[in-house]
């Protein structure tokens, strides 16, 4: 049985907080555990956060801006974006440094600290991953996984779904081509986006307004050394970049 | 706390099949349990099977399914979409008839229950939820949620993930636009695609190979009567049609 749990009573994080410390106290860690943690608050800890108030947006982000938009969240958008994919301002759908294809290049407003500020993703999720695993792990004793997730939107589906930008100490995929399934028809193109799914089984208890940024995923068998970045498709073989 | 389990020996399942009953005689079911079930099995027990001996490909499908391919497969995918977004033989990416975006329209020869048929998804699949629900809660006499899953895969991402395909009993999207983040910032983009999230859940205890074709997601608190339809973007909000 897999089980998933909500982290509560974390605090408020700010930057040079010890996020490992945070949710070891929150909560009583097993081996082999996942740890799921909003890559919110880890972009806070790393001080990932802009103050608009500084920020001198361009024409283009202007224009991206439209009526509604904020152009100088536009302006970080642009900054933080290696190729703008769709704009219908003040939406903006952009690839990131990362390789990793979501609305705003993961500049994000909400639970940011201050109204006029927006958090970034974090410079290397993956690092910043095994940065906690690793602390995390020292902490407890326990053989850990970490994922650290963000909300993304999809193509051609409604609303937005928690995926992997980051992940250590876990399978991030589960390869099952050259498996056969019981009628022993080769399961020829069935590569499982684990990383994703558990984000996904993470958020259900996550909540983005309950201040519930981290959920633990418990029972799971995926230990392993895969990284998100393992999860962005190769542009020469993606039908749709 | 959420719990995933695993529903642990079902049959192979057959035309005509009760699948309600199948389910409810391997889980004791609780009141608020949304019971996930891999397409496949509904597909197969609404007869939804193709013999490919009886499929004879057009040129197109013969050209679609390239040197590899199997043009009667091809064939059939053709004629279960209502568009064809991107092709690589064998690989064609296709709009259902639902308004669903996945690989060969749905069609699936794994898991298919002779070498030379193909399985294609349920005629409606949020039908399908519907009854396999009315049957379920007939049976069991309790207030229960159904997703019909299948996995897609995914534009700009590596794998494959589990999807809500078809529903019943339970919100499929939760909108949180017009609540306001613990800051007051208004998280006014911001709809869970709530199915889509349980079915990932899901998928983690059932395990493509391991005969497990479907799990039971418990502690949620998502009882409604949302429907996967409301899963499929709009064409004319859709970025990426």
């Amino acid at each position: 049985m897999i089980q998933v749990l909500p982290v509560e009573g974390l605090p408020e994080v700010g930057e040079g907080d010890d996020v490992a410390a945070l949710i070891a106290a929150a909560v009583e860690l097993e081996d082999g555990d996942v740890v799921c943690v909003a890559h919110k608050i880890v972009s806070k800890a790393e001080g990932r956060v802009v103050d608009l108030a500084e920020i001198e947006p361009s024409e283009e982000a202007r224009e991206l801006a439209g009526p509604d938009g904020d152009p100088r969240r536009l302006e970080v958008v642009l900054r933080e974006a290696v190729r703008v994919l769709r704009t219908r301002p003040p939406l903006v759908i952009a690839e990131t440094r990362h390789g990793f294809v979501c609305a705003s290049a993961g500049v994000d407003a909400s639970n940011a600290p201050a109204s006029d500020t927006v958090v970034l993703l974090p410079e290397d999720p993956d690092v910043s991953a095994a940065r906690l695993r690793g602390a995390l792990e020292e902490r407890t004793g326990k053989t850990l996984g970490v994922v650290v997730t963000d909300t993304f939107g999809r193509a051609w589906r409604v609303g937005i779904a928690n995926v992997a930008i980051g992940a250590a100490g876990i399978q991030v995929l589960h390869d099952l081509r050259g498996e056969r399934d019981p009628a022993g028809y080769e399961l020829h193109t069935t590569v499982i986006a684990l990383a994703d799914e558990i984000a996904a089984a993470a958020e259900l208890a996550m909540g983005k307004t309950l201040r519930v940024p981290a959920a633990v995923v418990r029972g799971l068998d995926v230990a392993g050394e895969g990284t998100a970045r393992a999860l962005v498709m190769p542009p020469e073989q993606d039908l749709f970049r």
